[in-house]
């Protein structure tokens, strides 16, 4: 396949590797769509549950299979209690992202579905990963800060459960379905590095809890789901308003970046970004502190201007750059920013490993497994010969 | 990038995704090379301890490096109490590779180089993962049949540490050999599923524990690390010798393949079967079971005759046909032959993160995000209409 060989150190970026039916990302038109309906609708009118429900089962559910649905999401909030006795006995200062990949797999021991085929066993342990990482992530939150865990509320949507058992407050309406969209937003982006993991793992016919385990390890990397944490970062790091033209001049003086200016795929602002801000900036009032939005926004204004104006490039705003604020203003820390993400991403991810195998369009299974150039030259053209201990 | 067109739902069979120095695989010559040196030359002359080393440094070890290195991997042994508590509330019937998956990431608590920069602590995250992940295997597999977990004795080499923590019992010096051969020969193989799982998640800037957990979910998959198993289920199934001729035509009959023979790579015998098959027989002799070798020798000559007679196909058998009776012959049962595969490869996976992060040919820090074609038809060329629920 030697017409294939620019794919080599790139990354695979651009190289389509499968087809799938789950995501569309059209960059220049700023468009994101799960399974045919656009991103603006779904934040719209759909409630996450309603959005996972599309993503699992390729529709939009009725009235009373999403009723259904969100009992069964209820029912599966019971997380082992071996899990929270373990946690407890966890270094506070232990990563909330190494928590959550270390007990994702512990999430089978209330799935007897594992094991056994057929795609309706993995949806069963689909939304058994839905619930349960929500609860371990708001968990661990409260152990490590010597609080006890609070039990899960059936009478809560997905969204505010989760606040209610990260907080022990139940939220207002408002942060409540602020949450619930940026789930929406989260939930699914394509062929994104930890999807590509999920759907590796998922491959090699692993079950489903070991495939999520390993995209949440893929999402740790500071190159994929930190990046909210870094505009986070800077926006304290700029701190006041007055600081933005000299960030910006710094900024574009050392050839650096903006965070949360900027995408790989998307050519105009990031259609989340969009619905992102007004909640920002709502959220930030809420909660008292419209700081971190109103930088946001100026941040993002001049930026733009100063880089058309000094470097002839257009930047635009991501994903990462107003869900930051918006996260904080509820009262999230950073390093919960991307287990939040991943609380949301799971149900994409879960889609993408049912999508790998039950439904490729490969003709019988089959697991990724690349080529690599060997370009060791260790002893010349030869291979080497192996010498005695003494004589090295 | 249209010529890359043929990369879809291929599973990148063929493709080079990257550069690497590490391993070299010659399909039609049957060589397997890491870093330079034939995996013939280490099986015969090197132990694993001085092929881990290899693998992680780049070249063979002076004397006292070794020693040194030994040394240190010794005293990685110690693995927090804590896991092991925590194994015991764990259902007995847990897969070893969901415990080894969770477990990993766990290993952190003693590894004071988490969150710092520089391949100098990677590698001793290496060392220490290359130890611990060991001592889990062993733990776990006495811990689920009711036994105490065995303390590790330092006076012996990690092939047979394993063996004694796994058994109870000093394993005695011949198969203590057969083990560390086995380790070396499992250590390394390019950029099978796996190893690419592990690149991808370290690709992302995760630490290298997120990387090889992630690896072991991969390498859990019934496609991957499970063939071993299935041959030796095939063994069982065939009991006996004056079955193979049965056995063997309903194969050729129902297209199927004799599990172990015929690889991906390889277009004659795995090198690594030809090293194994001896050790099977005399291990079978040890252990005073030869029949599994001797059905393993006979379905080989078999099945590749009658192959070649009726099919004009030539097979050869890779490495999991011999290690499957080899591995039964040392006690080790057939649920623990993936994980003593993880036991031997971390190795591998902890030397292609270093060079993910640390050496590639890549200008600059990238993670591997390919593309996927959408083929969504819900609604035609169009987007869906969002409709209200009572219209569904």
């Amino acid at each position: 396949m030697d017409e294939c060989i620019p794919v080599m150190n790139t990354g695979l970026r651009g190289v389509d590797v499968a087809s799938s039916k789950i995501c569309n990302v059209l960059g220049k038109e700023g468009k994101l769509i799960y399974r045919g309906f656009l991103i603006e609708d779904l934040a719209r009118h759909a409630t996450f549950e309603e959005v996972c429900f599309l993503l699992l089962y390729e529709r939009l559910p009725k009235k009373q299979e999403l009723a259904d649905f969100q009992e069964s999401l209820k029912q599966k909030r019971r997380v082992p209690e071996n899990i929270f006795s373990f946690l407890k006995t966890l270094p506070p200062d232990m990563s909330p992202m190494d928590v959550l990949q270390m007990a994702t797999p512990l999430l089978i021991q209330t799935d007897k579905t594992i094991g056994q085929p057929g795609i309706e066993n993995t949806l069963y342990s689909a939304e058994n990963l839905i619930a349960g990482i929500a609860i371990i992530t708001a968990a661990w939150d409260r152990i490590r800060n010597k609080k006890e865990v609070i039990s899960p509320d059936n009478t809560l949507s997905h969204a505010a459960n989760f606040l209610y058992m990260l907080t022990g407050d139940i939220p207002d309406d408002e942060t409540s379905h602020f949450f619930d969209t940026s789930l929406v937003l989260h939930a699914e982006h394509s062929f994104n590095a930890s999807t590509f993991t999920a759907r590796q793992v998922a491959s090699t016919r692993a079950h489903i809890y070991a495939a999520i385990s390993a995209a949440i390890g893929s999402l740790s990397g500071s190159l994929h789901g930190g990046a909210n944490v870094k505009v986070m970062k800077m926006l304290m790091e700029i701190g006041s308003a007055e600081k933005i033209d000299a960030y910006i001049n710094n900024v574009l003086n050392s050839g650096g970046l903006i965070m949360g200016l900027g995408h790989a795929v998307y050519q105009t602002d990031d259609p989340r970004a969009i619905i992102l801000a007004p909640m920002s900036k709502r959220m930030g009032q809420i909660a008292q502190q419209p700081l971190w939005y109103e930088l946001s926004r100026e941040l993002e204004q001049k930026g733009k201007a100063a880089f058309k104006a000094k470097k002839q490039r257009e930047i635009y705003s991501n994903v990462d750059f107003y869900s930051a604020s918006l996260f904080y203003a509820m009262g999230i820390v950073t390093d919960l920013f991307s287990p939040v993400f991943a609380v949301s991403r799971v149900s994409g991810w879960a889609a993408h490993v049912i999508e790998e195998q039950f439904a490729m369009a490969a003709p019988k299974p089959s697991l990724y497994r690349p080529g690599a150039a060997y370009v060791g030259d260790y002893c010349g053209p030869d291979e080497c010969v192996f010498t005695d201990m003494d004589d090295r």
